[in-house]
């Protein structure tokens, strides 16, 4: 068990000697312990290596020029010249929330950039500010459109945090497939097979083999077969695609650059690196401040107070359960498995830091 | 088989006898036929009835005067003052449309509206401005927050539509829920079982019974199991939710205006009538305007070249299914079913106008 404050030193330690700025790897470093205490740790100390790698490949650019490349009142394009993601989303988020200081709502397409971390923490940034907060990203291409057999979208994650007013906010932070890549690699590794609904295999059978992926299947958008509104996934995956990639002129679907340096980068592209979506919404461009606060509140009230179903405790709201999550790692420490340690230990060595 | 312009006329006529201005007759009967045209007949005819009998039951204000009540240069909270929902929605749609040519973006919170139709035609309003649009509302509640078995949410819709270049635009408008209600009805009369994964009984239990809902079953949110990710069904509804309800002052989730005369306006309630968000953006907020059609057309060639799945013809986009049901219908004709003839028939009669 690792305290957060040794995980969040070695890992703005590890972007320094890399070459970041003391700010910027403060703040990757955050992104990447929220993931761990949010219980998302296929974001956090995991995806180190994968930064580390691509850096040692000349794959990011660690003095990016990040900028406003077109603008309106309310929207920016940015162009995050190919940072870590996490730099760029988060200066992405800052455009956002002071464009909404002037014009109520602020709206940012970032191109150039690359993995962010877990979309909720961007979505999160706007909670402090009193405003709803926005985040979304495309991602590598492993998911198919229906009726397809073909990658062309990644999980495409959405998040949307709403302040309120006694109660913690309401934090919805979901990728638009059933589940998380992360789950299918989890059930590979223990030789188990997985529900059906999450992947096919390369013809667009069903199966409910997690290694499908690796002898031409795809994963499946939230709905996971046409019965269930498969299509419906299929059309919250493509709209993120579209937000995050079209708008600012990165690479949408397939063309998505791969976030780990053992893919090579793609020949062929439509636009500059991966791209996000980020918006931010003054709650006092709806409603005075403490209107909307207690509203909300009641609103809070209301769902919780749903009639729980048989053999279920209490009826959650979204956010509660991360939440719930993060009080409980914060206090008991984060728990890194030996192969990350591993990792870890080794990357340290070679930047001459410390690791234990 | 009727044909579009015998049914808008006949639609027109029924408001304008109802006391609705010309110019408000019109539009309502647009909104009525387009979901005709698209395929969504239980958004269609069907509900003339359900807003003749609000109508003759005092619960929809004819005259009404829908205004700002709080407004940011890219925002405004809209009261419909209890008007019809197609008007209601169609001046706050035309809101955020003049507020995205001043701001870049234009997003507005309808309160004191009712049900206003299919979701996709306010999004596809935006079209001809070369802007994207976004249209949410809340619901009758009959769907289940994950883990409960109250009925707190409506179906919940979301559309978006983008516009392309030589292609026809990206139309997504689809239910947070697996499944439409009018589907379990037409169920339920064939005396079919459903599939798992649509509804559950009051208990919480999984059923496959169309007719649950009268024995205090609910339906459930997209993603249909914890296994497929229902809990991502309830973020997408809950946020519509919010965006519609909170954001304006309508009354949320379980509090919901019935959009039928025969269940009694509620006792309780915590804001105005039913709720809408509508949402416009620019084209060229984001890129210039043939910058952003031509990466567009690029974006749909990419998909629709993507591989069929065995046994399946070709990959769609979204939109695509509606727009050729559209065509078909317009040069085919609208069937309507005896029993709404019936009903359209006794409207015309009492109201005085002709219907064969």
């Amino acid at each position: 068990m690792y305290t957060y404050n040794y995980l969040l030193d070695f890992t703005s330690e590890v972007f320094k000697k890399m070459g970041c700025s003391t700010q910027d790897s403060a703040m990757i470093s955050k992104v990447f312990l929220a993931a761990e205490l949010r219980g998302l740790p296929s974001h956090g100390m995991i995806r180190i290596k994968d930064y580390y790698q691509l850096w040692k490949a000349g794959r990011i650019n660690i003095s990016p020029n990040i900028r406003i490349v077109h603008e309106t009142p309310s929207t920016a394009v940015v162009d995050g010249d190919g940072a870590i993601g996490m730099i760029a989303a988060t200066r992405s988020m800052e455009i956002a929330m002071e464009k909404a200081e002037k014009s109520g709502t602020g709206w940012v397409s970032t191109r150039g950039s690359n993995h962010f971390g877990i979309a909720g923490y961007y979505a999160m940034m706007a909670l402090e500010r009193d405003m709803i907060g926005m985040s979304m990203t495309n991602a590598n291409p492993l998911v198919a459109p229906t009726g397809s057999v073909s990658r062309m979208m990644g999980t495409n994650p959405i998040a949307v945090a709403v302040p309120a007013g006694k109660y913690p906010p309401y934090v919805a932070d979901f990728a638009t497939t059933p589940i998380a890549r992360g789950k299918l690699a989890v059930a590979e590794k223990k030789g188990e097979k997985v529900a059906y609904g999450y992947v096919q295999d390369k013809e667009g059978n069903p199966s409910n083999d997690p290694a499908i992926l690796k002898e031409g299947g795809s994963m499946l958008t939230l709905g996971g077969d046409l019965e269930h509104g498969i299509h419906k996934g299929y059309c919250l995956s493509t709209m993120v695609d579209i937000f995050s990639c079209v708008f600012s002129g990165a690479n949408f679907g397939p063309f998505c650059p791969p976030s780990v340096a053992y893919l090579p980068v793609l020949e062929e592209k439509v636009g500059e690196g991966t791209g996000h979506f980020f918006g931010a919404m003054r709650i006092d461009a709806w409603q005075p401040k403490e209107a909307f606060k207690s509203q909300m509140d009641k609103w809070i009230e209301t769902y919780k107070s749903a009639k729980p179903a048989k053999g279920i405790e209490r009826v959650m709201i979204p956010g509660e359960p991360e939440r719930e999550k993060e009080e409980r790692i914060m206090k008991e420490g984060i728990p890194v498995i030996p192969a990350i340690k591993d990792d870890l230990k080794e990357i340290a060595r070679e930047l001459g830091i410390g690791f234990e």
